[in-house]
């Protein structure tokens, strides 16, 4: 690691203790780095406009600023372990390039508040990612529920066949979770959309810091104003991006679970196109669904991302290097989460369904509740009803078509109410 | 446990497995129970506009359903384990009062609905104190922070000593804290608005439900319109209101941190009057902050609900029982998270502070970075600047008073902008 | 609550704040009850041995405990919130009985030690009952191995069909399994089997107190010697034996999905008794398996317990009001669990196969492996003999029969080695 | 990728999918790779055994095996996405540089037993060194208690000033923590000494193959004798080693709580060497403690990785690609432990005391305790000494050495019985 920026004279070093400190910091601020260059720009501009950096220093300093994040693009620049981590490698470079301007940058800013607007930027990108890819899966389910709203599917409560239901229902039922999922993806982006620059380390500066213009330059909805909140909000606010990740795999979990079993040769309502399957080294006769449970699985990540971090945060306020490791966690839970649910909307257009598998996995028994509502319209209590339509004897091969006409309750095989869902995911913001 | 409603000839019954699952459910719902019969109402009304039930059908059950909430609630009628659950026992008791009509109730309902309705609408209760909660304790911080903003309190980054900091400072940043969570109160309660009822057992049913009537009777603001999509958010919408819970009880844990380190006798920079503490069995000079403590562990009863939710999730789509756990998780997280949190703003309001400690524990070597800042102020490039005040021979004894008032980035001591917070505190909704 | 026995003059009182303190503490120091009259005798002993008792005043003690440990058992005795908690109920029932004797049991002990191994005992009594039942399951699970041993079932990865397994094999599969858990279950027996009585508030006391005596008539393996650790342990253990717990609930939950699956429709390899199945509230055709579903879903109240205990640990060293917490969740961890693996080997026991359905499911790619390795062990390179075997032109109806007789690697069908499996559980402790 | 070596033909390809299937699974796999060498030589040995392999063959294989072993240690191989993992990486240059031999290798094999013998190898190899630097630390210690046993330290609970306590207690307490844990590593190491080789993929082969040969070859303690369980714990071996390592990193965060108070200048007992310490980039005036803050936060790598492995293992039995996440979750929690666990027994053997800071944080209250106790010594009923030590006229300034020498229960201050500590170690496996 180069000689560090701040440090003092007399300090003995272990290279194994600094190997323990640096940990994967550089590596993960790959991850920032754009955005803690982008942040640095406001923050310079904000210097100039307060009177640190002259006119030609922020020209110099905006040149660099641009030059170095086209390095970094094209490969020329790479972020290693030579530094100490990405904050201190743009100051090195610009030192280096510029000299005095260099050596100007960080005044009035602390790492902390850089590490914080970088992460910040970062999580509304990945929010706006979430919430494009939910729209998205929400659109290809809305359009295959109107499709195939006639479509008969076997119905099941406890995995045991309960009634006849349809592929409408259950499209519709990704289709309305998707919209909640990019809702609460856009209640988040909102809610996160404050800017922590100029906090410096908790406490603020003895400087009258731009920071309405770098909230304003950096595409900001607010200032987070007060600076020792804006420690407090390290690894809240990550937490609450998180848990937006989460909404939307768990209904991915719950969903791929559903191919799971719709692929297994036992119910065998659902082809997979073959890119989204595997073979096995030992098992000539295999094809398995690999993709499907991968989706399934990336929940985890998330779950274990956000334990990460809610373990580091019992602390007093103030920062405290424990919030470090905060960022390793987040690019875990988005990156996984956001390549397999990235992944769903083509694979949701490319389901081909087994509709004659589907028809015969209809019996008798699946029209009883019908039957028991049937009596209760003609005025015998439910309860009374329910009674009689227990009796397998009555119990006929039924029209499953007829059924889903029938079944006309709001929300329901013969009453989808497509429309509502077409209005809430028209007004999802962009 | 009574004859249950829908039992069928035929089947045996082992009382070690009923009991299993049984298991507290009946309990439980006391906390669902009167949300459970004013849910019962509104379905009884929209059965009687679809001509389910007659006008004095329909009389009878709305002054039975209230006779059964007065009696719950004046301990005349006792939930226990006489009853399968909740809604067994009010369609027990309407069908013993009233016979027919009572054996009507469940017409076109499913105890899934049931439950989903009524979860709902505890859900939003809790959501509503937490949301009211968060706002109390933002109002008193605000008011502090005013009223104390310039007295001088350490500042710290590590737990070491770092700068002078100000009680302006320390509320300042609780408001903004509760402020947030008073606004992700708000936007979940916004999220999990929607009604269940009359999505039946996942699948609808076929009859006209009135679907549109009972969300505007139980005051939703919106309807859950995938009949099978309302089973896949239970669950869901349980996990989103105990992550609002955390956002808070995450503030709360850190800022217990402050006062547990605050009342040592180390620091010594807080009083706390002698209601919030406990003695000692064995030691009996002891005064301990249990309260502090305990308000400190409440985050872990609501992570425990969330991790007990999560687990149970990894399902195909349609209801499982598994899903009954879920009751308990969010009884636990919001009885012990909102017990916490309501007693916050009181503890609040009579904190006591001893300001002479806190000025005693400011020393000459947190002025160095004021004394850097103003080097670079003057032209010095600011890493030069702070190499020299690294130097201890140039540090010395400041005015902490001077200093606060030089602080004047926004959002620091001399320029706290507490006018943004308390402008956001005002748009939040009641 | 009754005046408290360490409470001084001046202090105020606030019954909002006792409840919060208070929580549920007494209602949940009834599990623990009858172990702290046990320890609190065996303190008394020892408190005689050192000469801080009478032999008289000792005899009282005890036959009083005796006396309370009856009144407790037969119901003549209720703890509840008249006392603040079970430690100070005992202390005060011996002080009104016996006066003087009764105001010194205290004597060289603080509430801190005496819950601590109050709890210790009831973490062994149910780390027994974990260990027992896992082995009842393991003996269910090989007895029945052995005598079901050639008949064929289907064998999946990823939910496809992969080749022809056998009851043998999915037994056996479920003995070795709870062995380990057996195992385990002692393993972490021993290893909590440590009397922390003695350690007093974390930092012993001005008395030769008995603890070897304490040590050996309580029945632990050793003595917790440190009084500091046996502070920083409360929780520590406590999650041990949680851990242990979750490790037999993963392969219940495991097992239940097994379960789950088998006795759907589609797969229809299981038919489960009558009384493992509860029936609809609306659709008058259902039997559903709620017994398997809540046993799989109790590893989460397991997992939800560890989480819970394991966010209040992060704390320094000494007693911390936080800790107090921990004592819920061990209750519902073990209480839930244990409900749930009790129930199992009943259920293994009475498990019913439907031999020709799985018969049915077979089908000839499933016995493409075996001639793959069957090219192999003729010379064809395996690489090869694979590519040859992927061809389903060269798949055919097999003999289920002769290709588990043939299937001889040591854990296969052909030779199940059940021998190892009964020694290693003959070899658990009892 | 290179050519999947078990592709079939007709497959189509989508780039992004198999992006998504091959995550970092072959990056990965470096941290397995000499293992799945090791456990390649054991197979082949087998294979040749049982007549698949002949003599030259197997002498081919094993040269060309240590060959790749070498060449990888040396950075001649790289292990890269060239390669969809680890397993065919091997099996391709064997292929390469054998021909037919290579070609065999992986009869009687699956690449799903291929990683469980790999992963548990590795477990073995990190539960040997947790156990070794678990037993370091003890021993450190151990030895600095006996050293400084007298040296008097102030004692907490609640933080609030208790009794006089000593290094003597303090360093006990940790070196029995850690005999502890290392016990716990013992445990699970001979816990999960199991050889899963041979079980192919969950079902065995129909080959007799040489399972006690490769169990005895590769130094496992048994076999791990049913096939399909060799399947089911696949997971579950990886929590229970992730618990034995988040046993000791408990331990660790409280420890390090410790010394972050400590350090703090208003406790100020500790100075810690200037390697331990780091500084700021804005406030010239800082050394931060951020080792232990990062010791501290050790604990959270841990308790993600298990949550991120406990949620994939919601599944039926057999083999499932969710489980493939469990890989990178036991690197992330023993990468960060060890490395954090590896640094303190240096850590320890540095600290440096300020005990003329400690002993004037005693203060008179303090011997409150000590002063009931001596007067229940003397007769008084304990209950009634402790109202007459609560009055703070009856406090004075005491002599901390008497007190600590008077502390003569087990485990206190005048009785450590550091042999019972030394005992235990000692006792420990190598």
């Amino acid at each position: 690691m180069s000689d560090l920026l701040w440090q003092k004279p007399g300090v003995k070093v272990d290279a194994r203790i600094q190997k323990f400190l640096a940990g994967e910091d550089v590596i993960l601020d790959r991850e920032f780095f754009v955005f803690d260059i982008e942040a640095s720009r406001a923050h310079a501009q904000g210097l100039q406009q307060i009177g640190i950096l002259a006119a030609d220093e922020l020209a110099g300093l905006e040149r660099e600023l641009s030059l170095l994040a086209d390095d970094f693009n094209a490969g020329r620049f790479v972020l290693d372990d030579q530094y100490e981590d990405g904050h201190s490698a743009i100051e090195a470079r610009l030192v280096e390039r510029l000299g005095d301007a260099g050596k100007k940058i960080h005044t009035g800013r602390s790492r902390n508040d850089q590490i914080l607007v970088a992460t910040r930027l970062w999580l509304k990108d990945r929010l706006s990612r979430l919430l494009a890819t939910c729209r998205e899966s929400a659109q290809v389910a809305l359009a295959r529920a109107e499709a195939e709203q006639a479509v008969p599917l076997p119905g099941y409560t406890h995995l045991q066949r309960a009634v006849v239901s349809s592929l409408g229902m259950w499209w519709a039922a990704w289709a309305e979770g998707f919209v909640d999922d990019a809702q609460r993806a856009a209640d988040t982006l909102a809610w996160v959309d404050a800017n922590p620059l100029g906090s410096a380390a908790g406490y603020g500066v003895n400087l009258p810091l731009a920071r309405d213009h770098t909230t304003q330059a950096l595409g900001f909805g607010r200032m987070q104003v007060s600076a020792a909140y804006a420690q407090l909000s390290r690894g809240k606010f990550e937490m609450a991006a998180i848990e937006a990740l989460t909404s939307a795999l768990l209904d991915l979990r719950r969903l791929a679970w559903d191919l799971s079993l719709f692929t297994s040769a036992e119910f065998g309502f659902v082809a997979l196109p073959s890119q989204y399957t595997t073979g096995s080294s030992i098992m000539p006769n295999k094809r398995n669904p690999d993709v499907i449970e991968l989706m399934r699985a990336s929940y985890s990540a998330a779950a274990a991302a956000r334990t990460e971090i809610e373990q580091l945060l019992s602390l007093p306020s103030g920062y405290h290097r424990d919030l470090q490791f905060s960022k390793g966690a987040i690019f875990h839970a988005f990156g996984r989460g956001l390549d397999a649910l990235e992944l769903l909307p083509d694979l949701l257009r490319n389901l081909e369904w087994k509709t004659d598998r589907m028809r015969e996995a209809l019996d008798p028994s699946m029209y009883a509740t019908d039957l028991a509502v049937d009596m209760a319209r003609e005025g015998l209590p439910f309860r009374e009803a329910y009674r009689l339509a227990a009796d397998p004897a009555r119990w006929a091969e039924g029209d499953p078509d007829a059924s889903l006409r029938a079944r006309v309750s709001p929300g329901a095989s013969g009453e989808l109410r497509l429309d509502a869902l077409k209005e809430r995911l028209a007004r999802l913001p962009e």
